[in-house]
């Protein structure tokens, strides 16, 4: 049963993806190679996909966060990817606070009682980045950038990494804390995350559907695929705490580009005519929302420990058809999460 | 009884001054002139100074915030100063977190109860800024510094600016955090915080006694006048939402100096050989602390607001000397609260 590794939103997009991943290769903790994992216990008020749900060694816990922590064990690493998303912090003050902060601060808490300090990776978000309406649109977002969070989400999400830095000075934890990019390809539905559309503009249309981009063609966007995005959550767990570095939380790489450029690269990869499906329509809302988010980062910390963006944008969609086809929206994503 | 202020921490030393002030001229409240203050409300777990206790536009109340909280009424502007200060967070993480994380929490949620949203000062300090250990001496310290907080107390802090800038996106106060630097001279008793010594090398001498500096003579160290202090945190309730700006805290100015300068304007300003009576000691714990804090700050942000630092630590003495005479340790100062 060693090691043995928890995730939090175990059951989402990102932890069923890194569940398997984990299942299905040696595991490096801390920089120490420890080879087949015993145990992945998934954490999440939804069950995993019947993969995971049925895998000899997959243990899920259902329920919210505090009433899941006393039947985690002790694992030696803990993923912690669950949390209210932007949309919903944003509406629920309270519901984010409570899920988001006292939340991760629960799971602090709980790393903190084991025998030994586990290993907490804590997935951060560029919502901690925002453009300051005082002072005007971010540039280009360094290793050092000032983070000024313009949302709820993005503000829990610095503190959890304020938190998650303080308990590991102190030794009660191991924490890395990554943040990650918006995620495209996802497979699954659209949901009513303003990132939402930098999936559905290339799923959809492989699928033969309508989609609508509702920001403007040439906006910049940062993203990264789900595979590098695993990269960066697999790393953190690996790395040895010298090669790791401050405890500042890590930018992970970015692909900068534009729904312009993506409407393109969907051309070439699936035929002419295939971003035809896509509707340039213009949400002024979600124009503002995603607009206010930086679309460049330059990542030389991620780069040192050999993250790297994707090169193309094609390869993304190539990378996406790979592992979910064209037609099916993927029956494993089968709840409702956002990207951030 | 309008405008009515409260002021958390007000039995201390910056507390009750500011008390002083603010109950001796014409309050400006976010913009708008109020007048004299109708009542100040004092927040803390130990009396005020006499002339506050028994001033007829001064109410008292005692306990700890929390339980303080529900007594103070609806204050249009609050001073939040109070905390356990860097040594004692250190030393007790748990009451760091509890008194620092969730008493400025609770201090936010009664904020957001009332009836219109308060003014929220909130004092943060210099402790934000650290030296990463994995990343080397930290620099002049400029606006839009990456704060690395190298203490709890220092994350609490940095945690707290977080929570004050969402509560004051989401409408619920009209909230400022300002970075205090470490005041000097204070009146009163030396005591357990690394930076007591800066005052400490300036008003044992003054007095007749000797004095201990624990950190080299040439060690760089940035400090801020009491007074200099005050006009920061008044200019933080006084300014109007588009003039304060961004809600990222605001660095106040500092003075940069060093303890061999500090000791030669004592010379200057109370005769030569004051100084004698320092005596330059070698504490290796207490200089590694004060050593990676910044020294060197650069504050447009602060200047635009009229804020700036004294001209020369001879001023600081001169002003020291002018509200404190030489000899007699200021009996208001009767609680052992460090600077930071």
């Amino acid at each position: 049963m060693t090691p043995r590794i928890a995730i939090t939103g175990g059951g989402g997009f990102i932890g069923a993806m890194l569940a398997r991943r984990l299942l299905s290769e040696p595991v490096t903790l801390g920089g120490d190679r420890r080879g087949d994992v015993g145990e992945v216990v998934l954490i999440d008020l939804v069950p995993p996909p019947a993969d995971l749900a049925s895998h000899p060694r997959v243990r899920t816990v259902l329920g919210n966060l505090e009433e899941a922590l006393p039947d985690i064990g002790t694992p030696e690493a803990i993923f912690h990817l669950a949390g209210v998303v932007s949309g919903a912090a944003e509406k629920d003050f309270d519901l984010g606070m409570r899920t988001n902060l006292d939340g991760t601060r629960a799971l602090l808490e709980h790393a903190r009682a084991q025998p030994a300090p586990p290993l907490v990776v804590f997935s951060s978000s560029l919502a901690v980045f925002g453009s300051d309406p005082a002072i005007g649109p971010i540039g280009t977002v360094d290793d050092d950038t000032l983070p000024r969070p313009q949302s709820s989400y993005g503000v829990q999400k610095f503190i959890g990494e304020q938190l998650v830095a303080d308990y590991t000075r102190k030794g009660f934890v191991r924490g890395r804390s990554v943040r990650l990019m918006t995620v495209a390809v996802r497979p699954g539905k659209p949901n009513a995350a303003a990132s939402s559309f930098m999936s559905g503009i290339i799923r959809e249309p492989l699928a033969g559907m309508r989609a609508q981009c509702p920001v403007p063609r040439d906006m910049p966007i940062a993203l990264s695929s789900p595979r590098r995005t695993l990269d960066g959550l697999l790393c953190a767990a690996a790395a040895d705490d010298t090669t790791w570095g401050s405890r500042t939380a890590m930018n992970l790489p970015a692909l900068t580009t534009t729904p312009g450029e993506m409407a393109a690269a969907l051309d070439r990869v699936a035929g002419a005519g295939t971003s035809d499906l896509i509707e340039w329509t213009d949400d002024p809302a979600v124009a503002g929302i995603v607009g206010s988010w930086p679309a460049r980062f330059h990542t030389p910390r991620a780069e040192r420990l050999g993250l790297h963006a994707e090169d193309s944008f094609d390869d993304i969609i190539r990378a996406y058809v790979a592992d979910h086809g064209t037609t099916a929206r993927d029956s494993t994503d089968h709840n409702e999460k956002e990207n951030r």
